[in-house]
C-alpha cells in the first residue's frame, strides 16, 4: 500500500515540467521557480532592441502587493519575466507574436537577504536548457545596475496592468 | 448571526472589480467574464498597427486544451485578449508597456450555439466603460471575418507560449 503511494507521489512530480532534483540554481543560490506559468499576469512587454516579446507574472504576494500599490512589496513577492523571440505572425504581419523561448528571470524580494541590491535577489535561466546565467554570485551587479533608475518604483520597470 | 453570513458574502461580491448585476453582455447575449486578468496565460502580442499590447489568457478547459494541442478546442473554452495602448516606457524608451486600457475581447467556444461562426462566439468590450461592440448581432461576421484564414488552427491566431 506504501509502495501505491509513493509511486503515486513520484507521478504527481513528474507531470510538472521541471522535477525538484533537476531545478537550475543560479550562482547565488536562487532555484527556479518551476510554477512561474500558472501565476497572474502583471503586464506584457515589448522590447525592439532585443527583438523579445514578453510577459512579467508574479506570485500572490507580489500580484496582491502590486494591486494595493505597495511600495516597497514585502519580502515573499516573486515576479518572473519570460522572453521569447518575437516574430512577425505569418497570417498577419502586423502583429508580433512569440517564437521560440529565450529566457525566464527572476526578482525575489527579501529586504535583509538581499539589502544591498534594494532587496531584490536576481536571477536569469536562459535558453531550452536553462542554463544558470553568471560565472559567480556578482552577476547581480549588472541586473542591479540597469535596475537603479526605477529604484523610487522598487526598482521595478514594470507597473502592473490596470483593468477596468 | 444570518445577517453578518449575508453582509460578508456582500463584501467578498463587491470586491471583485465587476459585479454580477452590472456585467456588460454583448448583443450576441456574451457576457462579460470578470475573471479573465486571473486566468493564466496563453501569450503576449504586439499589434503595431493599432499601437496596442495585449495579452491573451484562457480559462481552465482552453489552456489544457492547448497545451494538450487540442484542435478544435473542446466546449466551454474561453479566451480572452486584453488589448492596452503600447507606449514607450519613461526610463527605457526601447521598452513598449501597456498604457491606458483599450479593450477586453472573449472567444467562447460551443460548436453547436456558435456552428455558423466555426464554433465561436465573439465579444467585445471597450474602454473603461466596458462598453459592448456591435449594434446587433450581426457584429460578429466582422469579428468571423477575419479569423478565417486562420481556421485550420480552429479559427485562433494565437498559439500558446512554450517553455522548457
Amino acid at each position: 500500500m506504501l509502495r501505491i503511494v509513493w509511486v503515486g507521489v513520484a507521478l504527481l512530480l513528474s507531470a510538472g515540467s521541471i522535477g525538484a532534483a533537476e531545478r537550475p540554481v543560479a550562482p547565488n543560490g536562487i532555484a527556479i521557480y518551476p510554477d512561474y506559468m500558472s501565476w497572474k499576469v502583471v503586464a506584457p512587454s515589448y522590447r525592439e532592441d532585443k527583438g523579445h516579446i514578453r510577459i512579467i507574472t508574479g506570485n500572490e504576494i507580489a500580484v496582491a502587493g502590486l494591486r494595493a500599490g505597495k511600495n516597497p512589496l514585502p519580502d515573499g513577492s516573486v515576479l518572473a519575466k519570460v522572453a521569447w523571440k518575437a516574430e512577425k505572425h505569418p497570417n498577419f504581419p502586423v502583429a508580433t507574436e512569440p517564437g521560440a523561448f529565450v529566457q525566464v528571470e527572476f526578482m525575489v524580494k527579501d529586504a535583509k537577504k538581499y539589502k544591498d541590491t534594494g532587496g531584490w535577489g536576481f536571477a536569469r535561466f536562459v535558453g531550452n536548457e536553462l542554463k544558470p546565467y553568471g560565472k559567480d554570485a556578482n552577476f547581480v551587479a549588472e541586473c542591479f545596475g540597469c535596475h537603479i533608475p526605477v529604484a523610487k518604483n522598487d526598482y521595478l520597470f514594470t507597473k502592473i496592468v490596470k483593468t477596468p
